[in-house]
Parts: structure tokens; C-alpha cells; sequence
């Protein structure tokens, strides 16, 4: 299975899409606006582009897609307000795999500029909008074209599952039972994988442009961790007993892995320092529930979102649903995927009943070396 | 009836798609190779850009999309080889409105790089593919960012319905018993919409900048000529026909007309002159017949494409679907739409079995004044 052609969020706006399962990573994203607003706000002043390029990465499409560049662009006319400088032209180029949902971005800029103009009363710079297919495992824009690079919950895919984990027989990820080699194997994944992201990001950036990388990761050194494993634990449950009744073979299941590595600030920060192109002005680790509704308020949203956040096991099944279902119908067949999600949903809620369910996520502020 | 919001060509790849559809367009765009290639190489060899940025104006989707963009990227690789010169790194924009099918462009962008690499045995730079939705009647790009600019069959679209046109009745288009005041309006809105164009474009493009555009026109000085009338005049007598049935109201019919202008290359050249930040090196006009079976050999194709060609009406129906579906069914709903298709089939049948049919295309190749 090519990983980049088949992976992609869920796209529209149906029950299953990633616009409409994705609060918890939007408050992720919204934990990091201090992070991005120093990291841009330090880029703009020391070097006033008239220009200034700034990417998203693994945008996905939905209410997310474009917060993290709102911010950015809001944090820019502000600081233009106070220096009296004139409003830079914005070029914003949008990057997610060629099976993402790019059209549903794209009917949404209109109303999107409106907004931003509508809240930034001072007016803006004029802003164009640029969709790039392609996986940011390699190159994806041209040379020196980017002043600042943001990335959020898209970096702990890897483009491949790791080779040599055939002998992690019933696991879909690292777990506490699978063979040492298993870890080896995904750890390395993991090294290529990143180093090869730093080093085309290094190629892109202009010198002293500034990337804010936001993914899930882990605290403990040990990568078979309940921290970051558990989620998968659960889906290779739910499998598993599928496999028990006859509905999956056990070898689909046995040949089946996550092209996922949730990394360590230690392995993160090694990563960097051995690529050489960027330095690490600041890493954050911080937790969140699973379920969207410990990581919001009633109010934040209206009646009816808040009414259906009330089902934890629903909402974290139809997280994973939204982000892995291409990937699991590629492998095990259209027809088993809904008792898939209604099994993991119902050993979800039994779980997160008696358990603090939460998933660690890492942010690192870097500036490329001159 | 906000016709950047409404009007796109029909996507996918169904009966009724512009891919499956555009034939007509297919020819038009390999006659104006030769052009192309010529602004392509002085270009290049004038400037030698090391990053060589191209945009594709109204691209749409399907087999026509990157077929301009292919031809550039070989007559600029075939100039290195000449010249000796390393390839450049291509960055190449595809623009449309927001409701293209820019889903699809990107999906066949990885067939597409490896059908060219084939096909240029000495390989060639970089390539890098952004899409850019909105409409050319503004600014797509950010300044100074292209060095050449290439549109085919899309500029005959007017950014809208020009005003004062409530009088055009029993017409969807300029018709030989239009009012004066007909005209003069279209006219007008050409004017204001060709000027804009060429104004967005200058800022656009680099000094010494390119364009080759290619549309639909006429060659005579009258507007209400048969030669570019006479399709809409049959579409607008299975329309009066459907008003006489009861099927479509009156009023319907008369307060729709279509956003399109097909000027004469004095109106063109005119257009330039006024606003001045281009010089044309210049100007072709040839005709091509409505049926697309007319202009490509039988050999051109695999035999099942040949064999539904035959039929002229039914290919002539697809042909002007594909690009005016959305807008009629925006205005007359989507109930009447297969019934439209059907007489202006039939009625398409009969005139071209009796008359010859032709469609006039004007190229014009532009350099932007230093």
C-alpha cells in the first residue's frame, strides 16, 4: 500500500468527515497560537517582508484548515498597526496529500477573506491563496519560496509503514507486546522520515524563516507506552475480535500496521540537531483528553455540537474514523468498516468510563540556520 | 446570478464532464502549439530564468488541463539541451474558478510528471504545482510572480451578464433581432472585462513577461454575425420552444442571457492599445467545425472515442453542456435541463447535416512593456 496515495482525511461535511471530527485537534491548534504568534511576530519584525509566504502543511479541509493561518495573518496586521508599516502582501500555500479535499478549501476562501476582514478592522494586505498536492515527505514548493512553515497533527504520519514488522501479529502499532525489532523498525521510520522533512523544509525556507510543527507524540522514552499506544490497542481489540468471529482473516489483520510514530522531545530534538538546518528556539509537550468535551466549554460552541459531544466513545471513534478509514477500507474491504467503528466505539466508552484517556502532543518552534 | 460563484466547467469524468467533452478546445489549443512554443523560447533565451513561473488561466480539468503545460515544459527542456544549459525549476499555477474540479487536476498530477519524464528521454528540473481558485477577471497572483501566462478557450467568459439587457427578448445571446442597446452592452462589459484582465496580468507578470491567449471570437467587425451567434441562437430556439410547450416561463427565458463575448480581432487589438502595458507580436484567427469529428483524424483516437464522434449533434449538446450546465440549471433549475439537451441535440442534428458549422478562435501572443 502507497501511504500518500491512499491516505487522506475524510473529506465534505458528512457524519464521518474531518471537518466535523476534529475538535480536538482544533484545540490543540489553539493551545499553540501563543507559540505561532511569537514565532511570527519575531520573523516579520526582524525581516519586514513586503511578501510574506507562509505554508500550512497536511491543511486537511474543514474548520481547522484555516485557523492556524487566520491567526498568523491577524498576529501580522497587528504588528504592522504598531510599527505604522504598511501591510505586507500574503501569498498562503495550502498542502495536504492529492487525495485531500482541496475544492472544499477552495469554496471556502471567499467567505474566509470576508471574515478576516470583518475582524481585522484595520484592514489587510492582499491575500492569495495557492493549493500544493503532494506529500510533505519530499519537496513539495520551490526553492527558498516560504518565510514561515506551520504544521499541525499531520507529522507523526510516516510516509510508509516501516519495513521488518511483520512478526507484530495482532497489533496494528507498537505495543507492549510487540518484538523488539518492531520498535527498532518504526523508530527508524520515524528518523528517515523527519530528517528528510527537515532537510526539503530546509530547502524551501528562506534563511531565518521559522517553522511551528505541531504533532502527536509522547513524554516517556519508551515508545510502547499506554501514552500513545493505547488508542490502537483498542482499534487491535476490536479487530481482534472480529477475527475471532470469522469476520477478518487473521492474516489481514497480522499484515495490517499503522504508518504512525508518536516521538519523544528527546527523539524529536536529536532529530533536528543531526540534520543540522534548523535551531530549536522552544519545545512544548501538553495533554488533552480524548474526548472533545473535557477540552471544551459548553459555550464554546452551539446547542446542538455541544449536545453530541456528550458521547465520548462516538466522538473519539469517529476521530480515528476520520483520519484512518481510506486507510483501513484499502486493506480489510469496504463492507467490515462500520462493525470496525462500532466495535471500537463501544470498547471507547467502556474504556474512557474508567480511565483518564489522554493523548500527548509536541510543538517545536524552530528557525532555519543562516 | 454571481457568475464566479455559478459558472464552471462540469468535473469528473461523466457523460456530461468538460473532460470527456472538449474535443473542439483539444484542437484548438494543438493549432496554437507552434505559437506557444515561439513566446515560450524568446522568453527563455532572453531572460534565463533559473525558476521559470508559468499559469495556466481557466484550466479547468481534464485531458486539455496540462496539455499547454507539457508543451512548454518540452520546448523550454529542448532549449537547454540546445543551449546546454541546466533545466530551470518550474513552478506552474492552475487557475479557475472556485467551483473547478481541482481535485481531480491534482490526482492525475503524478501520471502526468511521469508521462512527461517518459517522454523527455534527458530528463527535466523540478516541477512544482499549485492550484490558485478564483477568477481572472481580478488578481489570481501575487505580484511579479509569473514569466508566462497562458489561457485557452476561457476569456470569452465575461466576469458577468452585462446591465441593461432586460430587453434582449426571445435571446440568450447577441441574435440578429437584438436592440442596438444589446451590443453596446456587451461591448461595453468586453471592454471593462478584457481591460481589467490585461491590467491583473501586468501586475502579475515579470517586465518582458508572456502571454499567448487563446478564445472564441469572430472575424467580422458585426457583432450579431451568424459565425459566432448561431449556437446560441439554436440553443435559444429549443429554449422558445419549451416557453411555447409551457414548459419554461416567458419571463425565464427573457431575463436570461449568456456572460460571454466573442470579439473581432480589431475589438482585441483595440482593447491593448487603450490599456497599454502590452505589445502584441501577434494575432491569428482560424476556424474550426462544431464537430469534433471534423477536425481529428480517425487514428487520433482509440476506436471507441472515433466511433461516438460520429454523431455531430449529440457531441455539439456535450460539448456546450460541459461549460454552461451549472448556469442554466442555476437559472432555469435542474428539472428542464436533459430536455433542453435533447431538442438543442435534435435541432443541432438538422442544421449540421444542412449547413457548414464553424467556430472562429483568435490567439494572440502578448509581451508586457518593460
Amino acid at each position: 500500500m502507497k501511504v500518500a496515495q491512499v491516505l487522506h482525511m475524510n473529506g465534505g461535511v458528512g457524519e464521518a468527515s474531518y471537518g466535523n471530527n476534529s475538535l480536538v485537534q482544533r484545540k490543540g491548534i489553539s493551545l499553540t497560537k501563543p507559540l505561532i504568534e511569537e514565532a511570527i511576530t519575531t520573523l516579520y519584525s526582524s525581516t519586514l517582508p513586503r511578501s510574506l509566504a507562509i505554508a500550512d502543511l497536511g491543511c486537511s479541509s474543514g474548520p481547522n484548515t484555516l485557523l492556524a493561518i487566520s491567526d498568523i495573518i491577524k498576529a501580522v496586521e497587528n504588528l504592522c498597526l504598531q510599527l505604522k508599516h504598511k501591510s505586507p502582501e500574503y501569498k498562503v500555500f495550502m498542502n495536504d496529500l492529492p487525495g485531500n479535499d482541496f475544492n472544499s478549501i477552495f469554496k471556502s476562501l471567499d467567505s474566509f477573506k470576508e471574515k478576516l476582514r470583518d475582524e481585522i478592522e484595520t484592514g489587510i494586505g492582499p491575500c492569495y491563496f495557492y493549493g500544493v498536492p503532494g506529500s510533505f515527505h519530499g519537496r513539495v514548493l520551490h526553492n527558498r519560496s516560504l518565510h514561515f512553515i506551520h504544521s499541525s497533527y499531520s507529522l507523526h504520519w510516516l510516509s510508509k509503514v516501516p519495513e521488518g514488522v511483520e512478526n507484530n501479529k495482532g497489533n496494528i502499532y507498537i505495543a507492549s507486546t510487540s518484538p523488539s525489532n518492531v520498535l527498532k523498525a518504526y523508530y527508524e521510520q520515524f528518523q528517515r522520515d523527519f530528517s528528510l522533512f527537515l532537510k526539503c523544509r530546509a530547502e524551501e525556507l528562506v534563511e531565518g524563516g521559522r517553522m511551528v510543527l505541531t504533532f502527536v507524540g509522547r513524554r516517556s522514552d519508551d515508545p510502547s507506552t499506554k501514552e500513545c499506544c493505547y488508542i490502537w490497542d483498542l482499534m487491535a481489540a476490536a479487530l481482534n475480535d472480529m477475527v475471532l468471529q470469522g469476520k477478518i482473516k487473521e492474516e489481514q489483520l497480522d499484515t495490517y500496521n499503522m504508518p504512525v510514530y508518536y516521538p519523544s522531545p528527546n527523539e524529536v530534538k536529536l532529530e533536528v540537531l543531526k540534520e543540522g538546518s534548523f535551531t530549536i528556539n522552544r519545545l512544548d509537550v501538553f495533554e488533552m483528553n480524548w474526548n472533545p468535551s473535557y477540552n471544551w466549554n459548553a459555550f464554546d460552541f452551539e446547542s446542538e455540537i455541544s449536545e453530541s459531544l456528550s458521547d465520548g466513545g462516538y466522538n473519539v471513534a469517529q476521530l480515528v474514523r476520520a483520519g484512518t478509514e481510506p486507510l483501513l477500507v484499502s486493506h480489510f474491504g469496504e463492507a467490515i468498516i462500520d462493525e470496525v467503528f462500532s466495535r471500537y466505539q463501544e470498547i471507547l466508552t467502556d474504556r474512557m468510563s474508567k480511565e483518564k484517556t489522554e493523548v500527548t502532543t509536541i510543538t517545536i518552534s524552530l528557525t532555519r540556520n543562516t
